[in-house]
C-alpha cells in the first residue's frame, strides 16, 4: 500500500531531523528538511483520507433536514407548543435510548422493530420506540401521580421505510399527555381540544375528530358474538376500515379471524354507525347491546365526553365512530383520531395523509413499571407530526411562497473597496442594539453581489457604507423589496432602521 | 408458574364461552361466563407485569430532566440561538445515528468511546460522536461550499461518566460554524463575538476568550526543537496545562514524551506567555522564533485576528494564550476557547467550571468525505451547554428563586359544586382569546385547593365563579401574588385580564 511506503518515509525522514538537530545542525539546514517531513505527512493524510471514500449517504429511513425545511418545521412545531403551553403543559425529557428491559413487553409484535444497541460492555439499551413508554418510565420512577407534560422529540423503528407515506425509521413524535385521577372525561375532553386547537392553528381545516370508547368496542363485539380471546384480533381488522372497504374487512374477519359470516354481519351493522348524540341515544336503545354492561359503560362516557366537547367548542368537528380501533393494547377507555377531510391542494389530486394525530386513555401502563403495580390513569395524545409537515410542504410548494431561513433585518455592505473596517465597527453597533445583521465575510466584496444576498434572503433593510458617505457622516439605506434609497445620517440610523422595520412588518413583509 | 396455570384456565374459560355462544344460551348466563374471562385475562396482565419488575433507572451516564430542569434549559437554549439569529444563521438537522463508515478515523483514539448500534441486517450504524463530523458529511453529500448553520442536538459518547464533573454520556452541543472560501480571519472574528455574546447574555461575566493558532504552534514547538512526529502528542501535553502547574507538564515532556529538559525549558518559557498585541509584536522580534515561517504565519493571523476583535468590541476580553492547544486533531489555523473566570456564587467555594465554549478553523474536514478531496474551509465554535447548565442551576438554586415550569396567565376556579361546565364554557371563552389558562380535572374541587395550586405553580390571575356571580353576571378576579380579589363584569372580563397582565408584567411578577 502506497501509505505505508509513506510512513517507512517518514519515519525516516523524523529521525534525520532528530538527528540533525541533535547535532545541533544549521537552523536554515533543519528547518528545510522539517519541512519536507511536514509535505510528507500532508501526503499521507490524503493518501488515508483517499482510501476512505464510501457512498456518502445518511442510513437507510432518515434524511438530513435542509435549512428550508427545518425553517418549515420549526415554525410547526413552535406552533404546536404554544397550544400546548395554552392549556398549561410542563415539558420533560428522557434519554434517546432505554434500558432494553424497559422497552420489552409494551409493543406486541412491532418489538421486532426495536433498534438495539450493540453490547459493547455495560448495561443492554435500545432506541426509544415511542415516548409513552418512557413517560410512563419517568412516572413510575419518580413516583409522579399527576402531571401535564409534552414532549416533542425522535423516536426510532426498523420498518420498511415507505418515504411516500412519509414513513421514516427516524420521526419525531410530539405528545401531550395528562397523569392523575380526575373525574371522567374532563381531561379526555381537553386533549381533544388540544388537538382541535392545532390543527386549526396550522389551518388545516377541514379536519373530523373520530372518537370511540374500549368498552363500548369490547360490549359491541362481545353483543355480534365474538369470543372474548378474539376481541383484539378482531379490533385490528375493525382498524383497517379506514383504509379497506367493509367487504374486504368482512372478508379478513371470516376468512382469517374464523368468524362466522352471521357474526361479522352483525358487526358491519355496528362499525359502519358514524354521528353524534343522536347515535349515543340510538345506542342506549339497542336492546341487544345494552345488555352488554360495559356497552353501557363505553356509551355513557361518550354521551359525557360529548357534552364536555360541546362546552369547550369542538363538538363541530367531531364524530362518535364506532369503526375506530386503533391498534394499541394498552388502551382502556376513550380513544381518538384526528384526520384530514378533502384534496390536497397541489394539482387537485386526492392525497390519503390518513391519520394526522390520535391517542386515549391508558389507566394501566404506569402500574407495569411500579414495584406495587400502583397505577397513575393517564391519557394523551400524539401529534403525527411527519404527516403534518408533509402535508405543509406540499402546500407551501404549490403556492410558490418563500420561506426565510434566517431572521436577518440588516445587511451592511460597503460600496469601495478596504471599508471592511467600517462594516465591523457598524456592525457591532447595531448588533449591540440588539438587531440582526449580517455582512461579507470577504474583505473587498462586490457591491451587486451583496445586494444580491439581501434578495436571495428576503433580508429587509441594507446599509451601505461607501467612502463619500464616511465624510460626510451619513448611510445609504435601501429597503431591499423596492429597491428604494435614502440617505440616512448616522444619528438617525437606529431609529430611521426600527421606524422602517416597523413599516416592513405591518406591511407583512418581515 | 402462576402465569401458566392462568393461561390454562383461561384457554378452557374461553372453550366454554365459545361453546356457550355455539348453544345460543341464555345471552346473561354467557355475559356472566364472558366477564370470568375478563377477569382471568386482567389477572393474567397483572402476573406478567409483576414478573416484568427490574431495576428503573435510565441507563449509566444518562438523566431524564424534569420540568423544572426544562425550564431553564429551555430558557438557556432559547437565548444561544437569539444569539446565532442575530449573526444570520440558518439550521439543519441530521440523523441521530451516521454509517459507522462516516465516523471511522475522525477521532483518533476516542473512537473506543463511539457507540455503536447492534447488527440487526441492513447497515452498520453508530451514534453521532459531535455535531461537527455529520455537518462535513452534510455539505460534502450536498455539495455546499457555503453556510453558516447552528446546530443544537444531542451527542453520544461511552465515556466513563463523571457526574460531579459535568460529564454525560448523552448530552447537548450547541455548534454554530460558518463554511465558505472567504477572507482570512473574518468569519473567525465573528465566531468569538458570538462567543462573547452568549456569555454576556447567560450573565456569565467575567469571562477569559483564549485564542491561540495551530501554525504558531507548531512553529514554536519547531523552534524549541521538538521532533516534528512529536508535535501532536507535545501539543496534547501543553493541552493540559489549564488544569496541571507546568512542572508537571514539563515532567510529563521530559519523562513520558522524551524531551530533552533544555528543550521542555524553552518551551515553557513560551507556552507561560499570554497577552494581548504588545505580546504578537514581542514575538514578532524573537529572533529564533521567526525563523520559523509557519510561527511567523500563525502570529500573522493572530495579528489580523486581534484588530477585528477591536472593532468587534470583544478585545476587551480575548487573551492570545500560548498555553492553548485543543486536543482535536482537524483544527487547522485559530483555535479559541471560553473560560470562565471567579468563584461560584453557592457557597462562595471555587468550582472549576473550566471550558464552556471552544472551536477553531477546520479547513481540511470535509475534504475527507469528498471523492475529489474537495475542501471546504470552516470555522466554528461549539457551546459547552451542560457545563453552563450546571454553572446556572447552582447560581438559581443558590439565589432562592423559583423558575417557572408552565406559562398559565389565568386560572379558572369554581367556588361551589356542579359548576365544572360553567368553568369549562369559560375556559373556551378564554382560549379562543388566546389566554393560556387551566382549570381543575376533578368534578368538584375545593376552592382552597385551586388556589393552591395557582401559588405553587406561580399562575398571576384566577377567575371565580359561583353561583352568586353567575346570577350576577360577574366574576371574582383574583390577583394571586397579592391576594387581593375585585368584582368584574363578565363584558369587562378580557379587557381587565389583558390590562392586569400587562401591570404584572411591568412589576416584573409574570
Amino acid at each position: 500500500m502506497a501509505s505505508e511506503g509513506l510512513q517507512e518515509q517518514i519515519k525516516l525522514q523524523g529521525d534525520f531531523v532528530r538527528k540533525l538537530k541533535a547535532a545541533k545542525e544549521n537552523k536554515d539546514r533543519i528547518e528545510e528538511e522539517v519541512a519536507k517531513l511536514l509535505e510528507l505527512k500532508a501526503q499521507l493524510n490524503d493518501s488515508q483520507s483517499v482510501a476512505q471514500k464510501f457512498t456518502l449517504k445518511t442510513p437507510k429511513g432518515t434524511r438530513d433536514f435542509s435549512p428550508q425545511q427545518m425553517a418549515i418545521r420549526s415554525s410547526v412545531m413552535n406552533k404546536i407548543m404554544s397550544v400546548f403551553k395554552k392549556h398549561g403543559a410542563e415539558t420533560i425529557d428522557t434519554p434517546v435510548f432505554e434500558l432494553k428491559e424497559v422497552l420489552t413487553g409494551k409493543y406486541g409484535e412491532d418489538s421486532k422493530l426495536i433498534y438495539d444497541l450493540k453490547d459493547q460492555g455495560g448495561e443492554i439499551l435500545s432506541l426509544r420506540y415511542d415516548l409513552t413508554v418512557p413517560f410512563a418510565r419517568y412516572l413510575a420512577m419518580n413516583k409522579i401521580t399527576n402531571i401535564k407534560r409534552y414532549h416533542i422529540a425522535k423516536v426510532y423503528r426498523r420498518d420498511n421505510p415507505s418515504i411516500t407515506r412519509g414513513r421514516y425509521r427516524e420521526f419525531y413524535q410530539c405528545d401531550f399527555d395528562i397523569a392523575g385521577t380526575y373525574d371522567p372525561m374532563i381531561p379526555d375532553a381537553e386533549c381533544i381540544r388540544i388537538v382541535y386547537e392545532i390543527l386549526s392553528i396550522l389551518e388545516l381545516k377541514p379536519f373530523t375528530l373520530k372518537v370511540n370508547h374500549r368498552l363500548l368496542l369490547d360490549g359491541m363485539l362481545e353483543t355480534c358474538g365474538v369470543p372474548a380471546d378474539k376481541f383484539r384480533s378482531i379490533c385490528s381488522a375493525v382498524d383497517k376500515l379506514d383504509k379497506s372497504p367493509w367487504d374486504e374487512v368482512k372478508k379478513e374477519m371470516i376468512e382469517e379471524k374464523g368468524l362466522t359470516e352471521d357474526v361479522a354481519n352483525r358487526i358491519g351493522e355496528y362499525v359502519q354507525l358514524n354521528g353524534g348524540r343522536q347515535l349515543v341515544d340510538k345506542l342506549l336503545e339497542d336492546s341487544e347491546l345494552i345488555k352488554s354492561k360495559s356497552a353501557v359503560q363505553g356509551l355513557e362516557a361518550i354521551k359525557l365526553l360529548l357534552e364536555y366537547c360541546e362546552l369547550l367548542g369542538t363538538l363541530d368537528a367531531v364524530s362518535f365512530d364506532l369503526s375506530l380501533a386503533r391498534g394499541l393494547d394498552y388502551y382502556t377507555g376513550v380513544i381518538y383520531e384526528a384526520v384530514l377531510i378533502g384534496k390536497d391542494s397541489k394539482e387537485g389530486d386526492d392525497i390519503s395523509v390518513g391519520s394526522v394525530a390520535g391517542g386515549g386513555r391508558y389507566d394501566n401502563l404506569v402500574g407495569m413499571f411500579d414495584s406495587k403495580n400502583k397505577n397513575v390513569p393517564c391519557v394523551g395524545v400524539s401529534i403525527g407530526i411527519e404527516r403534518i409537515f408533509a402535508v405543509l410542504e406540499g402546500k407551501l410548494a404549490a403556492s410558490n411562497k418563500k420561506i426565510r431561513t434566517n431572521e436577518v433585518q440588516v445587511f451592511v455592505a460597503t460600496a469601495q473597496k478596504n471599508l471592511v473596517g467600517e462594516r465591523m465597527k457598524l456592525c457591532r453597533e447595531l448588533w449591540d442594539e440588539g438587531f440582526k445583521v449580517e455582512h461579507s465575510y470577504k474583505k473587498n466584496p462586490k457591491l451587486l453581489v451583496q445586494l444580491q444576498h439581501c434578495e436571495e434572503y428576503d433580508i429587509p433593510l441594507a446599509v451601505i457604507i461607501g467612502e463619500s458617505e464616511l465624510q460626510k457622516n451619513v448611510v445609504k439605506l435601501r429597503e431591499v423589496p423596492t429597491r428604494t434609497e435614502v440617505e440616512v445620517s448616522r444619528s438617525d440610523l437606529i431609529m430611521e432602521i426600527n421606524r422602517r422595520l416597523k413599516n416592513l412588518m405591518s406591511n407583512g413583509a418581515s
